[in-house]
């Protein structure tokens, strides 16, 4: 079992493609600069290697208990998050009046990913923390920022997302969590399921953001509320009050992230748990959505991490496991380190040249989450928004699909010893199975990008995004160097397939819905082909130009030149085959019956 | 968790595909019409369903216990291997004057199907003793026979197959383990990992077939000899004699198939194993493909089988769970089951039709061995032994691959109810997880595939293949439906493809070995789908025939015709893909130093 090491070195290439340069240029950010990301990412590295990862394997194999409702958590998770806590890590992102250090999403989206690869499970609470606060404080009251933000910044208490229920699963319509007024707060009584970190003990309170339905309330997700329902009360002084009426009712039992607790709440049983309203009644998946996007986006890191994580176990295994003479080497030759094997050093490639995308890929979204925050001028803004929403179902939905393939190419990289629960691959394979799942499946990222994305504003995000990946393939037209004009050969018909499918989407939704979206998964995975052939070129043009200005790390920008145009000649040429199958075959998926499927399983043939 | 339901017409039609009305023309197969086909699948499916079925879950949950060296596996597992035996099930292909029934593989393989789809951890076990009885059958004395081959066709003894050591992994060059000759016999010692089912308590022998090396024997795999090394001693009367020293040292814990014993095995620790030779001395490798060619095309049947259980799985799920109003419907719309979501549609239409194309494919290779052995003219028996030979690694390599993401995509359809392992769908995705490696991973398969099939014959065996493709183009240009038109579109240019890359893989090996192989994995893909193109274009001609001769049935032979469309749309497509990235992409695959992977780790920018 390798320790996790951080691609410090990648991720600071990939912060520097971001543009981190100029962000350090916006107001707010002025010491966002190298120096300090450096500093940053070294000290997280160090932090996740030292105190998170100890505690991966570890708990997957001591699941926390549940106990008459209490919920116990795996030994040493809980002084893992008062030392997360107290280095500051949960505030990285946050306004120091709460207590935070106020630096730029795109530094915090590559501490990220060193949380989530050092242990998903024990990152996954912080998450969906930083969630929670992020709503409080864009549609809190001052007293509610004020009674909660600090206490979660802090990690003296934990945040939660609680929106699923058994019946309604992902159609939020269906929620129907009763919130009954009564004085200044709700009465809240009902009960939902598959709630993260739900109930645990490494935190002295857990404050619950729930989805409920006023009795006054429309139906559907136009009447949907939010509210703060606290397992402990707090008093107007900030200390705790009596305990409100929710209990977890069970755990679940889950094929990873095992040391993650997946529960069961009720609430209300008694005389219903005490809720307070955040925003205006019925305006509650509004308020969710600002939860929701920025979770979304930071599944999609996880994809990355655990991706990253099997990686570099598989590439330590590749370079120590010795089996098997080279290929064509004469009889008797002695057996060397896998890793020069072709096939694995495909699998290797492959992985990498993935990994780098989705890096580049991620980090420029963060990026945006920067400059739409912080930039002067109001279009500037609206653009850097714009991407935002337009990539967040990709990152979500590409990369954590993606870490299904990362993950088990890690795992065949081990051969035998793969499918043996002590080399530690295979728990990143069942870890990483949940992402294209919470927060909202693949499908649901797929629909969100074509309704919400495509749809909506007439392709205009779209068209702006194609537009910035057409001036890079003029960028690498004007190239001499050969491996740029070979990636700009396969990123230019790549980009015209995604602009061409995109075209009919938005065609063929106007008169045929159902057919419209009967591809949406395929046109994700499309767009994140082409988006991460994109980065890659410009990882390779921003190489190149360090190549030209001196000797310094040679090795490591050809490599990225290397890499970039694998990718290109490995990735790129699927498009053309998924834009034909969106195309041409989004009626063959509507073909059959409900009642056609059934046939293949009659018993006999009938006479 | 729903009762396996064999997938008994589809299995009927696939037969038909396969020529099993030729094969019952054949000497010693006249008994092997659809009559009996029908009645032994019926059977079959409801032994399968009945017996098999519920210890699937029940010994994923309740694996064998390790103790003292002795195996006790899960409740169950004897009763239903005695049961298995006394109906005839591990006798089906075998020889009548051993105790079998003497039918032809293509009907057994369908059978074989069922009992992977039901258990695969049972179904391992009569898979490797199936392989030993096909050892014994073609390299044992006549003694060896009558003593051994009897008592594992009546399933009184089993037999495992052990190859595998821990510093050898998948090369055979390294196998350490001693025979010392003494008599009329051996004396064995060494240790052998990942023997499945290589200690039990479900039948009163074990019959190890193991590989070893004699003192006198050369170094590497032209060294290797095969022994019999029963647990228990043989008297000459078929009596039990003593016990034999070989003991299991421990178990695994594994990510999948948890009620199959994979075993660590000591032989010799003691006064030596007795072993008795099989065949010559150093002729083992040759008597070891003979159990491995069975047990890697038995391999991709697991594939196939784990594949379609989760399917069903999916497809049951789908029909039932009722979430969301359909797409593009008025506010406050019923939600309704999901199969009428288009994502959920497209997902169940992707297995759905991989399932029949791999079907399909296994099945012409089972019949294929059936004229191999079976057909009066020479040349006859050898292009369809040629067959075999160039299918198995694809049968192999292809099913289990796909089986990852099948799997995979099963358990999507259940959203988050997926990742709750009480669901069941995410056995599959860790049980199939093993099918790509054992046996010889996808990468050993696809190295066969390059150097023993393509390159060896110069590519006859190959061309033979790519014509019979061609033909069936010719038929479907000749067509005047629609859908099979479009079939014929998207196949000519896969054929192609295949083609092209066949020979610039045979080019380029004649001068560079490892960019010839450093693809091996994609061209084996890439043949997986267009031999499944060639076959569902194969199944769309014969229900077009259906069609035209009758009404009966006509639900179900439009379906075989839209599910053909659909694969030919969705999957055809990205044959050329593949073949880019082969023909222009696999000098990149070995682009880097093995430094250069080392480099993202780094911890600083050096200054």
């Amino acid at each position: 079992m390798s320790t996790y090491q951080a691609p410090l070195r990648d991720m600071l290439f990939a912060l520097d493609l971001a543009g981190l340069g100029e962000i350090e240029r916006l107001p707010g950010f002025e010491d966002a600069g190298f120096e300090i990301a450096e500093a940053v990412l070294g000290e997280a590295a160090t932090f996740a290697g030292e105190v998170l990862d100890p505690l991966n394997a570890f708990g997957d194999k001591t699941p926390p208990r549940w106990e008459d409702g209490a919920v116990h958590m795996p030994p040493g998770f809980k002084e893992a998050y008062r030392r997360f806590a107290q280095a500051g890590w949960i505030g990285l992102p946050m306004p120091a009046e709460y207590g935070g250090q106020g630096l730029p999403q795109v530094l915090s989206a590559a501490v990220l990913e060193m949380w989530n690869a050092a242990s998903m499970s024990f990152a996954l609470g912080p998450l969906l923390n930083q969630g929670a606060i992020e709503a409080l404080l864009l549609c809190g009251t001052p007293e509610q920022k004020r009674l909660f933000i600090p206490n979660l910044v802090s990690g003296k208490w934990m945040g939660t997302m609680v929106l699923t229920e058994s019946q309604a699963g992902s159609d939020l319509a269906q929620v129907r969590t009763k919130a009954v007024p009564e004085g200044d707060h709700y009465r809240i009584s009902g009960q939902k399921i598959f709630i993260t970190y739900g109930e645990h003990d490494i935190a002295e309170n857990i404050v619950h953001l729930i989805l409920a339905r006023t009795p006054t309330a429309p139906a559907g997700v136009k009447g949907i509320s939010l509210f703060i329902v606290p397992k402990f009360l707090v008093n107007p002084d900030g200390t705790l009050g009596a305990r409100n009426d929710v209990s977890c009712a069970s755990i679940e039992h889950k094929l990873g992230i095992h040391a993650s607790p997946t529960c069961v709440l009720n609430y209300g049983e008694k005389t219903g748990a005490i809720g307070y309203l955040i925003g205006e009644e019925n305006t509650g998946l509004a308020s969710m959505f600002i939860m929701m996007n920025l979770a979304r986006f930071s599944v999609g890191i996880q994809g990355l991490a655990i991706s990253d994580r099997a990686y570099q176990h598989a590439l330590a295994y590749a370079r120590e496991r010795v089996q098997s003479a080279p290929l064509g080497s004469k009889r008797d030759a002695a057996p060397v380190t896998i890793i020069h094997h072709p096939d694995v050093r495909r699998m290797l490639m492959s992985m990498k040249a993935r990994l780098e995308a989705m890096r580049a890929l991620g980090l420029s979204v963060a990026a945006a989450m920067d400059h739409a925050h912080a930039e002067a001028d109001e279009t500037v803004r609206a653009n850097a928004e714009a991407y935002v929403e337009l990539m967040t179902p990709i990152v979500k939905g590409w990369f954590t699909e993606e870490s299904i393939d990362i993950t088990s190419t890690a795992l065949q990289v081990h051969g035998g010893m793969g499918f043996i629960e002590e080399t530690g691959a295979a728990q990143y394979y069942r870890d990483c199975r949940i992402t294209p799942i919470y927060e909202g499946t693949t499908a649901i990222q797929a629909n969100d990008l074509i309704g919400r994305k495509l749809l909506r504003d007439m392709g205009k995000a779209v068209a702006a995004t194609i537009a910035r990946m057409k001036t890079v393939v003029a960028e690498l037209e004007a190239s001499e160097h050969a491996d740029l004009r070979v990636i700009q050969a396969n990123l230019t018909p790549a980009i015209a397939a995604l602009g061409d499918t995109s075209i009919w989407i938005g065609t063929t939704a106007v008169a045929d819905l159902p057919t419209a979206f009967a591809c949406s998964v395929p046109y994700l995975k499309l767009w994140g082909i082409v988006a991460g052939g994109w980065q890659m070129a410009r990882a390779a043009l921003l190489a190149e130009r360090h190549l030209a200005e001196s000797d310094a790390e040679a090795a490591f920008y050809h490599a990225k030149i290397a890499t970039a145009r694998f990718y290109a000649e490995h990735f790129l040429p699927q498009a053309g085959g998924i834009a034909a199958s969106i195309v041409k075959g989004s009626h063959s998926v509507l073909a059959l019956t409900d009642e056609q499927f059934a046939l293949d399983r009659e018993r006999f043939i009938p006479v």
